[in-house]
C-alpha cells in the first residue's frame, strides 16, 4: 500500500523541462503498437532524441515494424511509472542507407549499429504530436505539455 | 552510448524466479491495448497480483477500458526497459462490487480504491497466456518463461 503523500504538482514550464531533460537523458523506450487484427503489442526498444523527432531502429519484419508503418501513428512511453512521459506521434519508415548523418547519430545514442547486424532493420523516425508529463495521481491534471505539436 | 558489458545471460529457472519476485514486488505496470480504429494505447496502471492473474482497475469510458473489454487481449509490462517482464493475456472484465474478496484486495496493492471514487471504475483481470523475461540483447534468446498458460 502506498500512504506516502506525494510532493505538490509540478508547473507546465517545470514539466516541460523535465519532459525535455528525459528525453535527452533515456536510452530507451515503451513501444505500443497495433496490428491489422486489433491487438496491441509492446516492447522497450532504444532511440535517438534529435531535439524533435525520435528515432528507433528495429527488424523490418517484426511486428513492431510492421504496426508502425501500417498505421503510420505510434505512442511511446519514457521514464518510470511514476514520472512518465507520454507521447503520441506520427511515424516515417526511414530505410538504412538514407540517412548516414542520422544513422551514424543513432549508433552513437544506442550503442547499436543495425547497419552492422544480419536482420535487416528499419528506422522509424517519431515526430511527437502530443506529449503527457506526470508523476503521480495529483499531476493527471494539467498532463499536456505538447498538443497538436505545439509545446503548451 | 553504452559500452559496458552485460553479465552473463541467465538461467531459466533464475529468469522464473525473478519474474515471480518482480509480479509481487512491483506496483505499476505499462498497459497497451489497441482500438478498432488500429490504433495502439499505452497507460501506467497499479495492479494486484494474486500469484497466477494480475487485477487492475480503471475508468470504464476509458480507452484502456474500452480497447481491452473490446479485444479481451492484453500487453503488458513491468520493470525498468533493462529488466523487463512482458506479459500476453486474456482480459476478464469484473464490475464493482462483484467480487469484494478481490477489491479490498486491489485496494490494499494499489493504494487506491476505485470504489470510493466518483467515476465509474471497471476491474479487469488479466490471465497471462505468455510471458517473457529479459535484462539485455544476450538475453533475448531463452526470453520465454511462460508459453500457451504454463511456465517452462
Amino acid at each position: 500500500m502506498l500512504t506516502r503523500m506525494p510532493p505538490p504538482p509540478r508547473s507546465l514550464e517545470q514539466r516541460k523541462r523535465d519532459t525535455l531533460e528525459q528525453l535527452r537523458g533515456a536510452v530507451d523506450l515503451w513501444v505500443a503498437s497495433a496490428g491489422e487484427d486489433g491487438d496491441a503489442h509492446l516492447v522497450p526498444l532504444s532511440y535517438y532524441w534529435d531535439g524533435s523527432t525520435l528515432t528507433v531502429a528495429t527488424v523490418r519484419a517484426s511486428r513492431t515494424a510492421r504496426n508502425l508503418i501500417r498505421s503510420g501513428r505510434a505512442r511511446v512511453a519514457l521514464g518510470p511509472t511514476r514520472d512518465v512521459v507520454i507521447i503520441d506521434g506520427s511515424v516515417e519508415a526511414i530505410a538504412l542507407g538514407a540517412d548516414p548523418a542520422l544513422e551514424d547519430a543513432h549508433a552513437r545514442a544506442t550503442g547499436f549499429d543495425p547497419r552492422t547486424l544480419a536482420a535487416e532493420y528499419v528506422y522509424l523516425r517519431i515526430t511527437p504530436h502530443a506529449i503527457q508529463a506526470w508523476r503521480e495521481e495529483n499531476e493527471l491534471a494539467g498532463r499536456d505539455v505538447m498538443r497538436n505539436g505545439r509545446w503548451l
